[in-house]
């Protein structure tokens, strides 16, 4: 069986958004007691993350980082139709992840301890995002 | 129930292909109404991507930084047997997908608007490349 | 139907570790013919890859990229409370996988003959890692 719900987000820019609670709520509400949940984000620009929960400084490093890896701005990018952040959003997009898979045990998403799952925005602006979320066991 | 097929390519060297249209005919194919499907690349020199589906030079702009971040012929590997494109293909496959699983919904692959799956060849000579595609709902 | 199982491997520091044979025995006891199976590490200072399985020069190779792309103890990261690996690990899990999803055929992990799976361990000193297994067919 599986069972598939729509989430959907406002960010207000570039950031990440820890959106563990929610996927739990659909994993839960799948009635799936032993399975796999995938999560997965409709949009070219924004990606998924599994990262530390705890300290806000990790997700900060994050983005000092990846603005090394794919800067805004790079004038080698020819996509640049949408502004500076344009196609570093794409390349942020490529380097993690669209889609996550994950464990569900005993009716939740099973996560280690400092595992959180996280919407990272890669747009400089506010955006709406699109999540689904299917459930299989 | 999975239902599973295997799609072979032949590559004309490092180069993006858009293979959307043959993974949504196996998930149309396999009679899953909802589910999901993986798509999972069997070589260590290839990998897969989600990115934008529109503009062609999103791929050319990711070529431009993948050969930043993983430049052929780094003074710096040991393994380079079978050339300068060797190592470098093998840490771009580690930097991106070996396998993507996606959502299924009404019988379709669920992607957003600029959303396209891609078979990225990273070595630099022509390859046959096998992709394995497994639809389960 | 799923079958769920978990192993527990002592890292000793930095290093990757082939687990290929250890998933591919929670295959064969699943007794899942066609199907899925995903490994999914439960941290966030530990990830997985699928790379080539022959010469370790590859996984030396992308110790030394991987080395350029995350440092240890960047003098821009806030988040140090463990040491100059901490950020470092976190950085390079996101740039890999928390969690692989690849293909069973005939009761068996469907990979290609180069390709293993393997665990990378961030962290300098040795650790303690859970990794959930789960087969669905």
């Amino acid at each position: 069986m599986a069972y598939q719900d729509t989430l959907r987000f406002d960010t207000r820019g570039r950031d990440t958004r820890n959106i563990t609670p929610e996927v739990s709520d659909i994993v839960r509400a799948s009635g799936v007691a032993c399975g796999l949940v995938n999560i997965c984000v409709q949009h070219t620009s924004a990606s998924l993350i599994v990262t530390e929960n705890a300290d806000p400084d990790v997700r900060r490093d994050l983005e000092t980082l990846f603005a090394r890896l794919a800067p805004d701005g790079d004038p080698a990018y020819r996509h640049d139709l949408e502004g500076d952040d344009d196609m570093a959003a794409h390349a942020r997009s490529v380097l993690t992840e669209t889609s996550l898979t994950l464990p569900v045990t005993d009716g939740r998403l099973r996560l280690g301890t400092w595992q959180g799952v996280f919407l990272w925005e890669h747009r400089s602006h506010a955006q709406q995002r699109q999540v689904v979320v299917t459930v299989i066991g």
